[in-house]
């Protein structure tokens, strides 16, 4: 076994596969997909996306300064694709995946019914890092699919929406939970 | 069915589960678990790690201005877990973890032998956001553990390296290949 070094690359494994909608009025209202994302700060919740200048989806969300990221399942794989592949200028992504829009609740961007959360935010600020702009927001708000929402407790169970990873081209299942936070210091 | 609007919170998952090493002499070296990071730009590659002012290891990555970014697996649940919850400032994390620290090849900051894949950066910003703060950098090398590459081809097999994911309080494996990148459009 030996370390090998090689050159620098995008290789912080694994990523969501993350849904963004974007757009303020229904006609212009389109997705994209992006694995450039994550939580930035706890608090104030504050998350990023870094989407190339000549996506479609980069001036609508410049314009609009809103946008919406929808966690994607194992039943969203291949439109999670598609949606990354395929460009809005060409294409009525949501007529061609079959995904449903529905109207944001605090932004103007639509959520997708398929999704079990879908996270609001509005853009404070924009980085141009070079191949991508990093889109930096507040969280206005988190919208929950109550499917997933235990009556009894109101515990959201995410596990039980599998959620699909991006890492290293390929799209996963999420696995089997190995542990919560805090596991290796709980008394038995 | 209906979709329930919730407060503003971090649900950008799944998220890595990596192990960001510090400290430019072996006597300083530490790590801490990080969930809040990812992928900011292609090229030049960049990535961020979000941490809170309080963590040991915040003052000394400030002070470097280099950390690398150690992927986690399966077998490191343990041992990733840990290194979240307590604080360097308390114990010897790599004495108790059994994790093997190797000087770093482009940055001061060690590797985690154990690691597949550790990505050396070096700090290009710091955004003060709130309960954390944010360090953009530029990716300087990635090392990866050649048991994970193929002698005859040079692909580098991460999905064997059975990468942990972190989830809404749990850390998750990562489950079976659903696909790879452009395959909703690949001809049959």
């Amino acid at each position: 076994m030996a370390k090998v070094s090689w050159k620098p690359g995008t290789m912080v494994y694994p990523a969501p596969a993350a849904l963004v909608t974007c757009g303020a009025e229904p006609q212009e209202w389109n997705m994209l997909t992006v694995a450039w994302t994550g939580t930035v700060c706890t608090n104030p919740p504050m998350c990023y996306i870094s989407v190339r200048p000549e996506r479609h989806s980069h001036a609508i969300i410049e314009r609009q300064m809103e946008f919406t990221l929808n966690l994607t399942t194992e039943a969203m794989a291949r439109a999670t694709d598609w949606a990354g592949v395929r460009s809005g200028a060409d294409h009525d992504k949501f007529r061609h995946t079959g995904l449903t829009p529905l109207p944001g609740l605090k932004v103007r961007s639509p959520l997708i019914e398929q999704s079990p959360l879908s996270i609001e935010c509005r853009v404070a600020g924009i980085s141009r890092l070079g191949s991508h702009d990093m889109f930096l927001a507040d969280v206005i708000n988190v919208v929950a699919d109550d499917r997933y929402i235990d009556p009894a407790t109101g515990y959201f169970d995410l596990a039980a929406a599998r959620l699909l990873a991006y890492s290293h081209g390929h799209y996963h299942a999420l696995g089997p939970i190995l542990g919560h936070f805090g596991f290796s210091v709980k008394k038995p």
